[in-house]
Formats: structure tokens, C-alpha cells, sequence
């Protein structure tokens, strides 16, 4: 064992963060540093169902937990509900319904776990260690396949009665709108604006839609100014509501980076009804695709 | 002095609370039991000048102070800034401008002031004293002449980082729209559903909309149907944002009663994520006119 690494083993207070995605399942041994150590990443087989995905998710905790670890912390897409540890019925993973994740692990490792939603976890992450730390309200962001979002208040997630709360992908910009979301409303930032909108729009991907728009495409740049409307638009509304410390902004499609950040922080303040009184700092997550296991021990780490 | 005053006077722990309105000032010294004894209410010379409408604010106080008065509570059209006390520039209270209102009330009594938006101290009264009491988190929305929002958190008001929150109004449901908000955004729900865009659109206030539509005019019940879409797509939102326990519909336009609540009721839950999980209570204030003053108080009230 190299010598940081039985370092790492030396501090106390290890914790096991989980990040169980539809198309990846991360893991990692985490100190009260943020320091991942032993880790583990692996493609979801979720198209076979749950028996399978599920036993993929324990053989990873269990090739990574030790008498050393004190506490597990895990995030998966949503629905789920944080306050019971109860996995709802995630669309992209077939077959987890209903399942009491939390109490299943902790039970099966003798440890405590806490379950959470993905966006919540990153959104901890990116305020605890990464490009929000000590600012005290923060809305995270993640500009992906969907669109996620967390409210983290004081370094606490925040629940709402139903532990449903930041869903701010389900927020209408356009209430007469006739684009159906999977959420079973119309006109919702996800709908129309998320990674899988832009890209069935332009017929190109969100990286293809970067590159294109740097290098002048026509439609690439259309393609990225009108998403950065209706983002910026959206941004602005939740300034307005939540006038939060800092917005911060992750997922693949964040990936476009400057011509995409520019353009929000140019909209979103003039859709805001403070535009001219404080200018909300709008920057780019800092933590990558770390921020699911980091933000998931973040929740069990003191 | 009758004996109930009398035994009100006995309390101990007495503040008072100030509602300024663009309309009317109303004051009253309110006990930890958010009884009201005595009371002002005048209407307010806003057109005549700062110097004029100022002096009515500092006469209600000087009426009604005392030295049982422990401290004061005032709450007042937005823009203003409650961390510092300081009325920025409500747009219908002309020539009040940077006026460090707080500071100048406490000097000139001697006693703790507090400024809110009167939004917010409204919900706050909702929360601690009338439909919300219980609640942990309340949404507190004043349908008027044009929307305001108050978010309380576990009886606090949530100011965000600037003490700009909640301005729910401000929030675009029409990212697209040519309207023009008085912020300068457009397509937010106070430029196209406010009492006043209701009654414009119908050539009628929104008093005789809410009893023509109950006889069944159609003018009126388009007007009705069309602003419920809007709200209770507002209020989804809202609610896949911050997933309440209770919404409380106050101000003047919420007196359209039942035909407005139950549109809203069927609406708003279709505009959310969780619209099969879980029903967001959506229900009408309590407080009517005093929720200004006991909003104010209850700043100061410990």
C-alpha cells in the first residue's frame, strides 16, 4: 500500500459514499477531508433489471467497506423520499420500487445509512468542498440529460415536508406550453431545455453543440441561445424566489463552459426583480463526477 | 378604560406593530397573544411627498406609544432591505427613497425596530397566528393589485442573502412573453395575473369578476379560468421548488373565494412533479387587514 493511501487509512472517520446512477455506479471510501480513497466504478446494468442492478450496488459496498467505516451515505435519481431511505420508483432503473434502500444496507453492514436524492448530494458536495464552500445559500444545478437542482441552506440540504423539494427541473417557464415532461406537466425548464431537448432539437449532441457554436454553426448557436433563454429565464425566476448566495452549475451540458455561462450570467439578471440592485455569482461546478460520491458521505460525514 | 383594555395593558411584553400601505397606515399595540388593543388606521397621502406621508407614519407611532411598548415591528412596501432596516424605493410610496427607516424609529422612540416587506410579514402573521399556525413551512402568496410571496421556515421569514426572497411574483410562467413586468423582466406572474391584469383584461375589478362569474358570465369566467392556468401553474412550480406543507392565498383578489380556490386546488398539483404523490394543502388567509400589523409585530414579539 503506497504510503498516502495507508495515510488515508490512518485518519478517523472514514465513510462510504454511493452514487448510483442509471448509467454508472460509483463508490468510494471517504475521509473527513474529502479525500476519496478506495473506489469503485462500474456501468449500471439496469436494463436487467433490479435483482441485478441491486446485487451490483452491494458487491460494491462490500468490496469497499471495513470495520473502519462508520457510516454510508448514498444518493440515487429520484422519486425517492430522504426522510424514510425509501427508493420510490426511479424511471431510469427498472424495477426499484418502493425499495427501503437505507435500511437495507445499514442493516446488511451494520452501520448507519442515509439515502438522497442525486442533485441534493451534488448540490452538498459542490457547497462543502467544492465551488460554493462558505458561501451560506446555495442553488445547485445539474444541466444534464434532465435537469436537476438542490437547495442547500446553512450546509444543510433542504427537504421540504416531503423531502420532494428542489425539484426545480419541474419549474413551468412556459405554462401554455404543449411540450410534455415525464413529470406529467407541460412547459417545465426540463422539458424544454434540458440536454436531451437541445439535442433532439439541433439533431446533434450537447458536445457537438459546443463545439459547433464556438466554431460559428448557425444552428448550434441558435440552439444555444434559445436554451440559454429559457435557462437563464429560469435562473432569473429563482433568484427572484430564493435570492441564494451563489448559483452553481454541473452536469454533462455545463460542459459547453464559457459561451454557455456567459450568456446565463447575461440573461438570468435581467429576468430577476433585483437586476439592478446585486448581481448572483453564477459559476461552474468544481467537483465533476465526484460530486455524487462526495456529496453522498458528505450527509453522514459530522 | 373598560376592563378588557385594562387587563390587555396588564400583559406584559407589549410592541407595536405598523402596517404602511401605499393606501392606508395602520398601527396597533399588540400583546404576545397577538391580541390588538389600541389601534390607527389613516389613509396614506403617498401623492403628497415623502415629507407628508412620513409625518403620518411617525404620528401613528407617536399616538400610540408608551412605555409599556418594548419595541417596534414595521412593514412596508418592497423594494427595502430588512438586515438593514432601510426603505430602498417602493414604487408607490413616492420619495421614499434609501430612507434607514428602522434606524430612525428606534432613535426617535427609544426602543428595537425591525423593517420587513410586507409580504413577508404578512406570511409571518399566517404562519405564527392564523391559517399556517403549525406549519413548519409556509408559502404565503397576496393576490392584489400585484403579487407578492412570503416564505416561512420553521416560524422565521427566508431572506436570502440580500433579504430579497420571496418576491414569487417575479417568477416568469410565459418565458417567451412580450408583457412587461414593473421589474423590467417579462411574463411574470405579476404582470399577467395580478388584480390588476385581471381587471384589465375584463374591463371590470376583480370584485365584480368574482360575482359575475358566480352568476355564470362567460366574460368573467374566461378571465377566472385563464388566471387560475397561470397561477396554479405558478403555484406548482413553487411547490416542485420548495414542496410546502401549506400555501395561504391572501389579499384582495383571494376574496373571489371558492370559484378561484378550487380552480387552483384542481391546477396546481397538475403543474408539479409530485402531482400523485402527495396533495400541498391550498388555503385561504385568516388574518385579513391585520396582517400587516401583527405581521410587523410578530418580528418583534419573542
Amino acid at each position: 500500500m503506497p504510503a498516502h493511501e495507508r495515510e488515508f487509512c490512518d485518519t478517523i472517520g472514514l465513510v462510504l459514499g454511493v452514487d448510483i446512477g442509471a448509467t454508472k455506479i460509483a463508490a468510494g471510501v471517504v475521509n473527513a477531508q474529502a479525500e476519496v480513497g478506495a473506489s469503485v466504478l462500474l456501468p449500471t446494468r439496469a436494463a436487467e433489471g433490479y435483482a441485478v442492478s441491486r446485487a451490483q450496488v452491494f458487491a460494491a459496498i462490500e468490496h469497499l467497506f471495513s470495520p473502519e467505516i462508520r457510516a454510508i451515505g448514498i444518493c440515487a435519481p429520484g422519486p425517492l423520499n430522504p426522510k424514510t431511505g425509501i427508493m420510490v420508483n426511479p424511471p431510469n432503473l427498472p424495477g426499484w420500487r418502493n425499495i427501503p434502500l437505507a435500511d437495507e444496507v445499514c442493516r446488511h453492514c451494520g452501520v448507519p445509512c442515509r439515502l438522497e436524492n442525486d442533485a441534493n448530494a451534488a448540490g452538498l458536495a459542490e457547497a462543502r468542498f467544492g465551488a460554493a464552500r462558505g458561501f451560506s445559500s446555495v442553488f445547485y444545478v445539474t444541466l444534464s440529460t434532465g435537469i436537476g437542482s438542490g437547495i442547500i441552506l446553512d450546509g444543510k440540504i433542504y427537504h421540504g415536508k416531503n423531502g420532494a423539494a428542489a425539484e426545480g427541473g419541474h419549474v413551468t417557464i412556459d405554462y401554455g406550453s404543449e411540450t410534455l415532461c415525464a413529470c406529467g406537466s407541460r412547459g417545465c425548464i426540463e422539458a424544454l431545455a434540458s440536454g436531451t431537448a437541445m439535442a433532439a432539437r439541433a439533431g446533434m449532441s450537447t458536445e457537438q453543440i459546443g463545439r459547433a457554436a464556438a466554431a460559428g454553426d448557425a444552428l448550434a448557436l441558435r440552439i444555444l441561445d434559445e436554451s440559454a433563454e429559457m435557462i437563464g429565464a429560469w435562473l432569473g425566476s429563482v433568484i427572484s424566489l430564493l435570492d441564494p448566495d451563489i448559483i452553481v452549475v454541473g452536469g454533462g451540458v455545463s460542459q459547453i463552459g464559457e459561451p454557455l455561462f456567459a450568456r446565463l450570467r447575461r440573461i438570468a439578471p435581467a429576468r430577476t426583480i433585483n437586476q439592478f440592485a446585486y448581481a448572483t455569482p453564477i459559476v461552474p461546478a468544481q467537483l465533476g463526477a465526484n460530486a455524487g460520491v462526495l456529496g453522498a458521505a458528505a450527509m453522514v460525514l459530522t
